[in-house]
C-alpha cells in the first residue's frame, strides 16, 4: 500500500540479500524509519521489541530471520536453535511457529550448502504467500462490504480494533484488505479507528495507513464503540485475529471480546478476517487452551508519544505506587462471530465449516 | 477519606465563609494541589475545566459556586443567571441541575438581604446531605460484597469503571463508598481499576483514592474487564452513574456499557450506585432520550501525564492528520443492571422499583 504516495510494504530484502529492512512501527506515526535486520538475532529482537508487530508480519520476519541464520551457520543445530530463540520472542502468534516449521521442514532435509539460497527463496515465498493470501481475503470481504453499501444506499460505517492493516502483515493486511479492496471497487466508507489500549496501534498505525491511502477514518477511544452500534452508527465490524481454533473461537488483542458482545447486542456483524495460517487446529475451546501473553506493566502505566519540540516522550500516567495487569489478548467464543473471512472465502466460525477448508 | 494519612474532602468551606476549596483533580495523581474558589465565575471554570468533576460534586460545586454569587448580588437576576451560566459548564449530570434549583428555590423566596447568609447554609446541607447519602450508599452495597465474601471464602475481586469514589463526590464515593465500607467490616478486597480513557480517571483517580486508602488495586485497560470476567476473575462490578431515566436506564462514562454486557454474558453481578438525586424522572428510554456530551478530540489524540524531570507533559499519539470523536458517556439499558445502590437501598432497575422509591 501508500506511504507518502509511493508503494511500500512493512518488510522486504535487500537487493544484495544479505538483509531485510523493515519499517520500525513503533516510531510510527510521528516518525517513518527503516531498519535494516542483517542477523537472525536483529529478526528476534525486532520481533520481541515490537518494532514488527502482527500475526502474519511476525511470521514473514521470523521467516527471513531463519533465512539470515542460514546465511551464518546453516548445520541443522544452528537453525534449529535460532528457530527455538525466533518462537520464543512472542507467545500467542500461530503464523509465528507456523512460519518456523515451514522453514524447518524445507531446509532440514537440503544438503547443509544448499540451504542459505533455499532458506532466502522459501522466506521470500513465504512473504509473497501473504500478500496473496490478503488480496484474496480483501477480495471476499470487499464484496461483503459491496453488498451492504449497495443495500444501505449511504457511506458504510466499518469498525476495526487494534492493527490488521498491511502494517500487520506484509501488504495488503488482513481486516483492512478489505476496506482497501472495497474503496477500489468505489465504495464510499468510512473507519472507526478503535485506539487500542495500552499499545494504542489503532491510534498510531491504524490511522496511519487509512490517513496514507485517503480513506475516511475517525479514531475514537475503545469504549465508544458499544454506543456508537446502539445509535446505529456502526454497520460492520472487522478485527483481525492471532490464533482461531478449530471450533472457531478466536484469540485477538485484548477488547475485541468486548466489541463482538456489542455487536451481537446491537445486531451489528461481526467480521474476523483470518489467514488459513492462523488458524490452530490442535485447539479446541480457545477460552481453556489459549495462553494469553501478558506484557510489561510499563505499556500501561506510561504512554509515549510526541511531545513538545517535536520530541518522543515518555510519561506516566498512574501513581507510582499501584500494580497493572497487561494483558495482549483476548478470546471471542466462535458464538458471537458472524463469519470468518479466510482467503479460501467467508466461512461461519464452526468445526464442520473450518474443517470442510482442509 | 484519606489523603496523606489524613481526613480530607473533595471540597469545604473555607472558615472566613469567602471562598471555597477544593482538589484540583487535573493535577492527580501525580502532584496534590488545592484550588481557592472565590468567586462563582471561579466555581463555573472549575467545573468547565473539570478541575472538579463527578456528578455529586459537580452539584455541590455549583451551589457553592452560587453561594459565592449570592455574596456578590443576590438579586433575582443574578441568581438566575449565575445559575444558568453554571448549568452550562457540563451537559449531562443531572445533580448539577439540580442542586441549582433546590438553591434558587430556598433562595428567590427570602429577602435579598437575607439570601447570601442562606446560600452559604443551604450548598453547606447539599454538601453535608452528599456525605451522608454516600455513605448509606456505602453501608447497602457493603453488605453485597459482605455476603459475596462470605460465600466465596477468599478475596473478593471487584471490577470499577471511571472514578465514582470520593474525589467524585464529596466524600466517600458512590460505587467506591461499598468498596470503602466493606474494607472497614473485614472483608479482604481486591480492586480492578479501569483505566477509562480517555481522560484517565481509573488511572489517574480511583487508582490514586485505593492507593492512599491501602487498597489491594491493580489498573486495567478498559480492553481487559471482559478477559478477567470470562476467566472468573471478576466477582463484581461496581460502577457510579450520571443520569438515570425512571426505568433505570443507566449513563455513566463511556465504556460502561460494554463492562455490562461482558458481565451479563458470564453472569457476574453489575450494579450501579446510584445517589437518588441521580434520577431523572423526567426521561424513560436513556437511549433515546439522554444527550451525550461530545468533548475536545484533543483530550483523546493527546495524553497528559508526569514526564522526565517531574514535570506535566502532554504527548500526541494520533496521526496529525487524523480526526477523532470524544464522546463522554454512554447508556447501559436497565435490563443490564443487577440492581442499583441507592441511600434508600438496593432495587432493581426498572420503573415499578424506582417509582416505590418516592
Amino acid at each position: 500500500m501508500k506511504v507518502q504516495g509511493q508503494a511500500c510494504t512493512a518488510i522486504w530484502p535487500a537487493p544484495e540479500g544479505d538483509a531485510v529492512f523493515a519499517i520500525d512501527q513503533r516510531l510510527l506515526p510521528h516518525r517513518l524509519a527503516v531498519l535494516r535486520l542483517g542477523t537472525a538475532e536483529a529478526a528476534a529482537a525486532a520481533i520481541r521489541d515490537m518494532a514488527v508487530r502482527g500475526a502474519p508480519l511476525i511470521g514473514a520476519t521470523a521467516a527471513w530471520g531463519l533465512a539470515l541464520q542460514a546465511r551464518a551457520a546453516a548445520d541443522d543445530a544452528a537453525l534449529q536453535s535460532m528457530a527455538a530463540q525466533l518462537e520464543a520472542t512472542r507467545p500467542t502468534a500461530v503464523n509465528l511457529a507456523w512460519a518456523l516449521r515451514r522453514m524447518l521442514e524445507c531446509l532440514l532435509p537440503l544438503p547443509v550448502a544448499n540451504r542459505a539460497a533455499a532458506a532466502w527463496d522459501e522466506a521470500r515465498c513465504i512473504a509473497d504467500e501473504d500478500v496473496a493470501c490478503n488480496e484474496a481475503i480483501g477480495s471476499h470481504g470487499a464484496a461483503l462490504i459491496l453488498e451492504a453499501a449497495q443495500r444501505l444506499r449511504r457511506r458504510v460505517n466499518v469498525l476495526t480494533h487494534c492493527n490488521a492493516g498491511w502494517l500487520a502483515t506484509v501488504d495488503w493486511g488482513t481486516a483492512l484488505a478489505p476496506i482497501y479492496k472495497a474503496r477500489d471497487a468505489g465504495v464510499d466508507l468510512h473507519v472507526w479507528v478503535d485506539e487500542t489500549r495500552p499499545r494504542n496501534q489503532g491510534a498510531s498505525l491504524t490511522a496511519w495507513e487509512l490517513g496514507q491511502e485517503g480513506i475516511a477514518h475517525t479514531v475514537i477511544a475503545d469504549n465508544t464503540g458499544g454506543h456508537l452500534m446502539q445509535q446505529g452508527r456502526v454497520d460492520f465490524v472487522i478485527v483481525g485475529c492471532d490464533r482461531v481454533t478449530r471450533r472457531g473461537d478466536v484469540c485477538n488483542k485484548i477488547g475485541t471480546y468486548l466489541k463482538a458482545l456489542a455487536a451481537r447486542d446491537n445486531g451489528v456483524p461481526f467480521y474476523v478476517a483470518m489467514p488459513m495460517s492462523t488458524l490452530d487446529r490442535a485447539l479446541a475451546d480457545g477460552l481453556r487452551e489459549i495462553t494469553i501473553e501478558e506484557r510489561s506493566a510499563r505499556e500501561l502505566t506510561h504512554v509515549t508519544g510526541l511531545g513538545p519540540d517535536e520530541a518522543m516522550v515518555e510519561v506516566r500516567l498512574t501513581p507510582a505506587e499501584s500494580p497493572a495487569l497487561n494483558l495482549g489478548f483476548d478470546v471471542t467464543p466462535a458464538r458471537l462471530v458472524t463469519a470468518l473471512i479466510t482467503e479460501r472465502g467467508v466461512v461461519p466460525a464452526n468445526e464442520a465449516s473450518l474443517e470442510a477448508l482442509r
